[in-house]
């Protein structure tokens, strides 16, 4: 039996900061991993701007509601779920996440958490677990499934490699030039048709 | 972050194998892991069956095709995976289970694989792994998730044990009196309260 592990964010929904940052009209929400390598660091950055600019939860997840899945997800994903076995592995958190799986029809995913107060301020989040993408493939792995991954960017790497078989979606130039052994989507009609052969082979 | 391992048959959906028996008038196929405690010698037992009279896996496929999930499971299923993460754990297989959980919107499935001649001829059938409820457990648990697992029958024991905790659902008598810890839900609502009470405390 197998198992595809998808990317959420540039895969099957925008990235979700870069949209808070337009829609808030916060510049500085839109650093990403490639200016602060340090993803703690990153998230404390960001949790502080939040609370700075009096940005709660509730405001953000009104964003998120606003947000579409990329063109074309929604088929893909339903297609690919009548075919095999799909798992979004995510480093966002469930409550952003919510508003766009609802509009994908419920996948299931695996990500983090965020600590919530009362008062709907993020006060801080919880990993699921550090190298959360590489360990999930390795325990569905432990589980006797064969494993298809795909991603669009460096944190994605690892979960390739531990993966059957993986595949890079929409990725930038320099990660394809750095890997250039995991072939690349850039539709996802053409992500099906690589999946379809994992699954022939398998 | 929580997710819920649901076994299959006798909580979402009817007995598949009880089905077919019913619907091809073959009392034969009735035996279950009840009466013959080997798995693998039941299934060669149903296979031979299978194969005397000629049935192919498109006969066995259109009795499943209609079929209908357990009265309210699409709704629960519906709710439990807007309110958290689901994966089905199922000793059935994948190309039986199909018309079911497309009746169910696709939730995610981990269960067996048959092996299957270009004539539709039922040859033979692949585990997932030995053990394969409980094993899916201990890999969630590898991947940082709280687990509640729910399962009506001694195949599923081991399932909720290795889980954070555990429901019996609609759990004959028997089974109920052997290990009288595991609370049991009579309906889908009670099963929803226990998992949200789940949740609330992890």
């Amino acid at each position: 039996m197998e198992v595809v592990c998808l990317d959420l964010e540039g895969v099957l929904v925008p990235e979700i900061w870069i949209a808070v940052a337009q829609k808030t009209k916060l510049d500085e929400l839109k650093l990403t991993t490639r200016d602060i390598s340090d993803y703690d660091e990153l998230m404390n950055y960001r949790l502080k701007i939040l609370d700075r600019e009096k940005i709660h939860l509730g405001d953000i997840q009104a964003v998120i509601a606003g947000l579409e899945p990329l063109d074309g997800a929604a088929e893909f994903t339903a297609k690919l779920r009548s075919e095999t076995q799909l798992i979004i592995l995510s480093d966002t958190f469930e409550q952003f996440a919510a508003p766009l799986m609802k509009k994908l029809d419920w996948p299931t995913l695996f990500c983090n958490t965020l600590e919530v107060d009362n008062g709907g301020r993020i006060v801080g989040y919880r990993l699921r677990q550090q190298d959360g993408k590489r360990k999930a493939v390795e325990s569905l792995r432990a589980m006797g499934l064969q494993v298809f991954a795909a991603g669009d960017s460096y944190n994605d790497v690892s979960m390739l490699k531990a993966a059957h078989a993986g595949m890079f979606f929409r990725a930038p130039e320099a990660i394809r030039k750095e890997y250039p052994h995991f072939p690349v989507a850039d539709t996802h009609e053409s992500l099906l048709q690589g999946i379809r052969g994992f699954i022939q082979s398998a």
